[in-house]
């Protein structure tokens, strides 16, 4: 157990940095769904079409799509009954694959993601690309790699 | 309206890079949230104690309150109901001063925030900040700061 009087509190500069990655980690979130409410979209569904889009007969396997997209298996499954709902995918079981379900992108999807995609790369731009320099941009990607490592390898892990 | 032919795609650099920043995000902010969880807090809870007991009088009017916690005053007031049943806030309304309800800090909130705060900044070096030479910390934060500066000022804006 850590004890008050052992806790190394964040110095001023740490504090400042910390509250900027805070801020822009939850206002550009929030700018990029609010991008997206028009097409009926949320920042998951459309990163799940990309994916598919992506994949080999554009058609992934849950358990893969869950890693892919850094979601639990339970909130994917609700996530993609919703989406088939919205006939933007379907789940599929491969008779000759024991290892159970696949998520597959239908024409509509495949038509929304296409339809969708210059809006949502222009939102990316406007909010955070264009606000980079190339060095800039090249100094943050150094810096939080290994904080993605970190957390990425901590996955599912208590 | 944009046309698809207009569209700059991100390169490669610029994908991997946002990949990262989106990676991040999402990942640090469920890692955080998780670490709160023994404690019965959100990590919106525990800002709203840290503003709070940071504030004159442990004291905010609920307006201010939501600008500094970035959230809308509907979002704010559901969740300070929900800490005023938990016994960490109290609402108040002022009487010399007609621009409203403001947010109190109980005795309770105080306490949970001073036995919290070791653990939660724990959880923000172990996850974050140790993973940062100092130089890595200030490049991350100059890259950041003009996109905070551009989505902070956009903030309720349409």
């Amino acid at each position: 157990m850590e004890t008050e009087t052992a806790t190394r509190w964040l110095s001023d500069a740490e504090q400042r940095a910390w509250r900027t990655h805070l801020d822009v980690s939850r206002l550009l979130t929030h700018q990029l769904e609010r991008d997206l409410q028009p097409f009926g979209l949320t920042m998951n569904d459309y990163e799940i079409l990309v994916n598919l889009s992506e994949a080999e007969d554009q058609r992934l396997r849950m358990s893969d799509l869950a890693s892919l997209t850094l979601q639990s298996k339970s909130r994917l499954s609700h996530q993609i009954t919703r989406m088939e709902t919205a006939g933007l995918v379907q789940r599929e079981n491969c008779e000759s694959d024991r290892r159970g379900l696949f998520a597959v992108l239908t024409d509509l999807g495949g038509e929304t993601m296409r339809k969708v995609a210059p809006y949502h790369v222009a939102s990316v731009r406007k909010h955070f690309m264009d606000l980079l320099t190339p060095e800039a941009l090249a100094e943050l990607h150094a810096a939080l790699t290994p904080i993605a490592d970190h957390l990425r390898g901590r996955r599912g892990r208590p």
